[in-house]
């Protein structure tokens, strides 16, 4: 079967493209560099998936948060599993500046939101891929 | 060095002892079970630490995760770094229902608190115990 993505993901992010067997979505609040790691699997918790399906992930997450720190010069970054309201289980991770719309306060829920310029979005993707972190 | 808690850490949180070389802490908000692991490290961020560590450290949240889901029947988990006040690295690992205080709004900076009674905390610690996930 392959990955679907949940409508609210699809309806709240831009997809970025594929990095190992996860979907990579970037929330469309251009306030705060916000990705989401999307794995293939039907299980909602990241704990209950197998250590070596969990590793794999994990060296995804890491190399994301990374690549966030470095690109955006952030100051902190946000990683969660919530899935309260979208059960597809996915992973937040959030590179935040001191300086930020609503730091120290987590994202979720906060009000304050821009769009990302075409250009914007079209460098990014370009940085993923330059860093191979994506294809 | 030995392991040493962030003020606020300690003003928030019941200490329930050491699982590995993590402390493992309950925050007094009795209203959901909300855990919290402490690492033995001055890194601020867990994408940063070594392979080996990040795996011993997944392995205590995973068995966290697990216990706090059978504990308390709980409907989701919410698992996260933050770290934007507490710049020391700690874990959340947060049991929730789909009819607690704040559902499904994530817990942090919600309105709504409660004490543990004494006996509750004990059982907590019993549990625990009798799991081996505590020494």
């Amino acid at each position: 079967m392959p990955l679907t993505l949940h409508a609210q993901l699809q309806a709240d992010c831009h997809m970025l493209g594929m990095t190992g067997d996860c979907i990579l979505l970037l929330h469309k609040n251009a306030l705060i560099p916000w990705f989401i790691l999307v794995p293939d699997t039907a299980e909602k918790e990241l704990f209950k998936l197998g250590a070596e399906h969990q590793n794999r992930i994990q060296t995804s997450i890491n190399s994301l948060a990374h690549f966030v720190e470095q690109q955006f010069k952030t100051d902190k970054l946000n990683i969660a599993t919530i899935g309260n309201i979208v059960s597809q289980l996915h992973i937040h991770i959030i590179g935040r500046f001191t300086d930020d719309f609503c730091w120290p306060a987590p994202v979720w829920g906060q009000a304050g939101s821009a769009d990302y310029t075409e250009g914007k979005l079209q460098n990014i993707k370009q940085a993923l891929l330059d860093k191979k972190l994506i294809e």
